[in-house]
């Protein structure tokens, strides 16, 4: 399990700098929290003084710092092209994830008689509840407490987490994860006012997780009131998101935590929705648009640009604007002075 | 389960403004989707566009639209006065939903031998869990996963959905709709600051969830601390919603995603919030009040009234406050165009 | 369980102001509720007027307000220091919360041969689920339908309520509360982008909620990339919170409903996160500092201060940038106006 320092540079495809006091590594750690033995990494410019200050054994750092200002000798430094992504494999060596798969029904486990699945090569935890038609693939878990409605269909190699509920007919592809407590297939939010009382449309559409797809903790996914809502291949969905019913999320979209999409509105690929941001319905996002947190899309907004405010513009604007508001009190005092002179020409003209 | 042109306008309340290649229809899809043998509808200008490159074999149209462009003749036009609420007839004909209430006590769930419930007319799901004291009421169904805690009421007719969690001696009425993973009852958050520390406050009240009340997914409800949070008939909550302790929000009122409401503040009736709107502790907004998506309330608001922006004000006070932070550049460029002009006119002056 | 106006009085270390017309009473509510019988308080001063029209049997009230306008003369006033928390004893007299906490593992719950629990002293409800290798501590309760994963240690006199989460190797201390459907421990948000696809980065590390620590319903809670994400002592975390991987909360915080905060950020001993407010990833917010509803930290915040705005400023500046807001109209007119002037003046100048 332990690691010399070449092992460190083969694991990480990293080059050695310079060789500390240590030559064998036994963990790992952030920067001000490791220790002589353990592995750390400079992932953000913001940990400079972190990293200067680091008690590790050896840090995985960028290019092109290693000429500036270093922690102690004793640390070694080993630069990689993405720190973050190096310390990744450096996770992977020291902890071995002991993913419990261990196939069959467990006790207090409910399946139903015609639900299909083989148990041999599926792992069905206790508390876990199958419904009536659902379908499990091979490779797939569902965690305790979890529900997988009448008639969904799960991929392969799928690991539901622990509470979730997939609500009848939906579907989900392979390698889909789903966090603790997340919610799809619930009905979409829709009611016609009729003699002064909201009534119910009725949602007889599913929901749709394509390969690859992770949702977070406690989001909820509504189904569509006819057809599909989907969510494209690899994208990844954070906790306490909305996403309402007839949404079509893109490939490999990137939704943070508490953000919202209203009824009907689309992402296209490779989309960015930072946290609290939120998209109006029937609004569509072009591919690559990133929107900062806390963003307000209110109509369509193009690709390959990056928007801010509520309503969202493009960065550049928005921050121009706010640097205008900025500079109205210095404009309201420039205003009163052209003011204050004004009234001194115009006082000298009435006495000439 | 075939419709023909006619009795698509019979079911819709329509009127054949044209017919089209087909007959006789067996389907219903969107109008960028749907194909030769489908019903579809024009539910929102947005879609002008699909409206006219459609392939559906007729849609429902709204009134005074059919002399204008339209879709290549094969496509069949109904004039409907709503379309979106005629296609739900539609929707209707279709897809009969199977909503599986088989009535009884199914196995692996857990009901307490002082429950109150006439098992031939409720249907309690396998890992449901009703604790003791507990009433539900005929034609009711408990969900996969659902916990109905002690001493709560829950009235005729209501679905509760899976994995969804009422705590002890809550009240919901009739038709009452809890889609999953909701929590009805939890603790309001309430402490006192005392030697340093926050001290629970003790929440003993309940929650009271009036007739034909909908709750969405994962949305949370916290009990009065003491008395009653109560939600009145006929409001219909979206998902990912906060009701904090002792709220009142009135009849008929929708509360959409993702938006919050702190403690003891009220919502008269007929009252929208739109997603992610915020109202202060101790805030009343009255009748017929909308509040715009991230709208903030931090006073009392007048009702029949659109608000808009944090803080809350008037839909066109706050817009004509944009449009004016809108035209900062141009006033500041004014500003620096009429000091110019004054350079000029005192230089002039001061060399007479 | 009556209480005669000196016993009130003794109960809240309060000095009878005047009696009324009743002397023992039964029972309590709010201003606007309160019947004859009853004691209410006056606990913010919103709702004086709910006060001077009370019908309540008692009422508590602040300091220094009884030589003011007072209801009828047939209402007792007790005056005490705080009313809220006088009141909080009343509650406590009238209430005596009944938490069923009945020793042993239930019907329907199922808990693993290798975890370690003494069933005389827990509280394992129907349909909890206990994974191998968790540890509960002495008094602590966990609610139906809660799923304590594998490894995780539970401390002594823990309140979990129903469906909640704690996934693998989680900490709890001791008096933790989790009020239903809260997640601790689900996968951090981490991606890297290789070859076009957003592949997962190892989520190892756990969740430590300190002692006396609270988490709201349906707040989700994400386990450290590695090492911990910590919340520390008494804190206590409202509805619907973000928390994401690797940010450490201080001691005695309050994080209200809806709030979120990125990867890495950490907060001081002692911050107030009003609600829907946001953190952004690797901010640090300093002790005492309290950010306003809605209000997004982009950078770190010193303490001891308020905060307001998205981004977040001192809550004196982001008040002034809105009166200058509020004063455009206004400006613009002046700018207006002295344009017209100068218009004057030079057509004066240019007619010499």
């Amino acid at each position: 399990m332990k690691l010399t320092l070449q092992e460190l540079a083969d694991l990480t495809g990293g080059k050695i700098v310079r060789s500390g006091a240590i030559s064998e590594f036994a963990g790992m750690g952030a920067l001000d929290e490791a220790e002589q033995l353990d592995v750390s990494f400079l992932g953000n410019e913001k940990y400079h003084q972190d990293y200067l200050e680091t008690e590790a054994g050896v840090v995985l750092i960028p290019l092109g710092i290693a000429s500036g200002a270093c922690p102690c000798d004793s640390v070694a430094l080993v630069e990689v092209e993405n720190p973050s992504l190096a310390f990744a494999q450096v996770v992977k060596h020291f902890v071995t994830t002991t993913r419990d798969f261990i196939p069959g029904v467990a006790v207090g486990a409910i399946v139903a008689d015609d639900a299909t699945l083989d148990i041999s090569k599926v792992c069905i935890k206790a508390g876990a509840i199958v419904e009536s038609g659902a379908v499990i693939g091979d490779g797939s878990e569902v965690g305790a407490g979890s529900v997988v409605g009448a008639g969904v269909q799960v991929g392969k190699d799928c690991l539901i987490h622990a509470n979730a509920t997939i609500r009848e007919q939906c579907i989900l592809g392979d390698r889909v994860i789903l966090q603790p407590g997340c919610v799809i297939g619930s009905d979409g939010y829709g009611y016609e006012l009729i003699d002064g009382k909201h009534v119910k449309v009725d949602q007889v559409g599913i929901v749709v997780l394509e390969n690859d797809v992770e949702i977070g903790a406690n989001t909820t996914i509504d189904r569509a009131r006819f057809g599909k809502t989907v969510i494209g291949e690899g994208s990844k969905i954070d906790n306490l998101v909305q996403i309402a019913h007839n949404v079509r999320i893109g490939k490999h979209c990137l939704v943070v935590a508490q953000s919202g999409m209203a009824g009907s509105s689309t992402l296209g690929n490779y989309v960015t929705l930072a946290a609290q941001a939120g998209v109006g319905g029937h609004i569509k996002i072009h591919d690559r648009a990133v929107l900062t947190a806390q963003t307000g899309a209110l109509k369509d907004l193009k690709g390959d640009m990056v928007y801010k405010g509520m309503p969202a513009r493009p960065l550049r604007e928005e921050q121009k604007k706010l640097a205008h508001i900025a500079r109205l009190p210095k404009l309201a005092q420039e205003v009163k002075n052209l003011r204050a002179r004004l009234d001194q020409l115009e006082s000298g003209q009435s006495s000439e």
